[in-house]
């Protein structure tokens, strides 16, 4: 294989490809990618890698002199092709699996791997299939990532559950156990039974939402019950889906709620940071003491000290008061983007609604905690 | 103790005072720190904190309602008033030991310890002084704190050795054993006898450093064997000094070098990041092959590959080859801030020079590497 590229496109796309490759290295063959000249095309190579659960495809404009593929090291082809300064970088294979790249006055000479021995992403015709605006997929993946389990103590958690709602609209939905995030968003050519869902993996949507400006203006999404495929522009990512059922997070969402809050956003943002910043827990826990026109937040009373701060807030109701980690209200609150929020509950025990002022199309849901304070 | 001050002002004294504090919670007492009226003075108050080694005391404008003094965690008050929103900050302590902060709609509560539990700073009349701008200054730690030893390994070796000059000149020297930097300068008012010398601690450069700007236009540097004061504007540092004896640098400073080469500091810079970003060591080794008009810089032949890039220098003589870990290079190069750089040596194993081509006021040696490539 000979080629020459543009060093700008080549860093570019060698940072998604790093991003996707398996830094675990427990399967040392995962820490390589392939380039890939296609049959029939002269200006385009591939560039591709996987860590088995997620893959990237992408194709970069190149000067083809003669096709192949190889198979090389990732992290260190980035780190050195980040450093080079002219703007042709040319790439050759000997027989010998010795990569030779040169830019400018450098010169890089690489062992490479047999390409057969990485495991080949194949892009697939699947049945199911809808159409979505770059921005409206950032929108989803933002306003419902952040309610993912992390950890792996419940798999069918760490991920965000895609399925179509009655009038034929997709509704993206995540939740911890503690917390649960939904979007309801309209897309094209949406072809989903009624009765499916699909549960994407975390790590696919963070990679999809980091690369997402590239995708151009509309990205297609198809997938069975196995993998998804998110297309657009010249990058293709695939992924396996999460196998097991979500749980059915209906009966969480409090309907008829009597008591209603509005807040101004940032106000509210800036006091829980203010009374938060005393606790030492991870999820420092906070009480909100709700009366006519005033949010008052008090921080526990630890050994360390004690907080309270005010603010103006849209209530005709009782007093009351309900607690809540703050981290969770922080984490909502910083992805919503209206000026004021809402927030809807029964009684101080009872799951709580926050959501926007301005846009009907998302909720999210937080557990309260007993204070005892 | 009742006072008001100025947020901004607050929260910029409790980042410097903080920086100071001990993080290593083996002594609880030095994690906070102490804020006092003096006798007198109406509008300023004295915040200060020690780790023992380093003293910061700080004056702030403030409006004093009742004079007195309290001591406080450092780093919970610099967490939460790093967050505070209005202008103005209310302290006030009660007879309990409790401290109300006030800030608009927030009112924090915090235990306080018994101001006489803490180590008190007492700045002193010392016999041996100077005066430097801050601009020289800044540049006299940043051309030297780089080539401190960073670990307990040799104690005299972790910080910057003063010492005056025959023509009545400071001169600032540190060396890892590795590595040397010196800078000579002029200074204002120099008492400082030309057999002295004083080996300045790492962290009381760092954060002279770091807070430089703070001291105005000049700094009044004070000193006798054990301890040093920086004095400027509403700031002073003070700090032990590291006992011991500086080792004499001057043998290993070579003279009558007779290979000189010049090159771009910039295309040196960019041929040793691309050089070496292959190698997985931590100081990454690199080979200088030097001809006439030529550098030619190649990384070791490792299983992961190899680099070579070449830049124009300016250099007459035989062809040679010397190694060196590349880290100690970069670093140099990053404090140098003219066009050209000039490296002097006798031989490929002998200690090079590494200096500006516009200031023959510093220098640096590094010490070759065997390379076996």
């Amino acid at each position: 294989m000979e080629l020459t590229l543009k060093r700008e496109a080549l860093s570019s796309t060698l940072q998604n490809i790093n991003s996707v490759v398996d830094k675990s290295s427990t399967k040392p063959i995962l820490s390589n990618f392939v380039i890939r000249t296609m049959e029939g095309e002269n200006s385009e190579v591939e560039f591709s890698s996987t860590d088995y659960e997620l893959s990237l495809v992408e194709l970069i404009v190149a000067e083809i002199k003669e096709p192949g593929s190889i198979c090389v090291n990732a992290k260190k082809v980035f780190d050195i092709v980040k450093e080079l300064q002219d703007e042709d970088v040319h790439i050759r294979s000997t027989e010998q699996l010795w990569i030779h790249i040169t830019c400018g006055s450098s010169e890089l000479r690489l062992p490479s791997v047999e390409v057969g021995l990485y495991p080949q992403t194949v892009l697939e015709e699947l049945p199911q299939s809808m159409t979505i605006s770059v921005d409206d997929l950032k929108h989803c993946i933002d306003m419902t990532l952040f309610a993912t389990i992390t950890n792996e103590s419940r798999r069918n958690l760490m991920g965000v559950c895609l399925c179509s709602t009655s009038d034929q609209q997709t509704r993206w939905l995540s939740t911890d156990g503690h917390r649960l995030a939904q979007i309801i968003k309209a897309v094209d050519n949406l072809s989903f039974g009624e009765d499916q869902e699909v549960i994407i993996p975390r790590k696919a949507l963070t990679e999809v939402r980091r690369a997402a400006d590239l995708f151009g203006e509309t990205v297609i999404i198809t997938f069975d019950g196995r993998v998804m495929q998110f297309t657009g522009g010249r990058i293709n990512f695939k992924t396996r889906l999460i196998e097991g059922k979500f749980p059915n997070c209906d009966p969480i969402i409090p309907k008829n709620n009597t008591l209603e809050i509005v807040v101004n956003r940032e106000n509210f943002i800036n006091s829980l940071r203010i009374v938060s910043s005393i606790s030492t827990e991870k999820l420092r826990p906070v009480k909100l003491i709700i009366s006519q026109g005033v949010l008052k937040i008090e921080s526990e009373k630890a050994d360390y000290g004690e907080v309270v701060d005010e603010i103006e807030a849209g209530y005709e109701g009782e007093p009351f008061q309900i607690g809540f980690n703050s981290r969770y209200l922080l984490d909502v609150l910083a992805v919503i983007d209206s000026e004021d929020v809402k927030l809807e509950c029964k009684n101080s025990m009872s799951p709580t609604i926050i959501k926007s002022t301005a846009d009907e199309a998302f909720l999210s849901v937080i557990m309260p905690l007993r204070v005892e304070w």
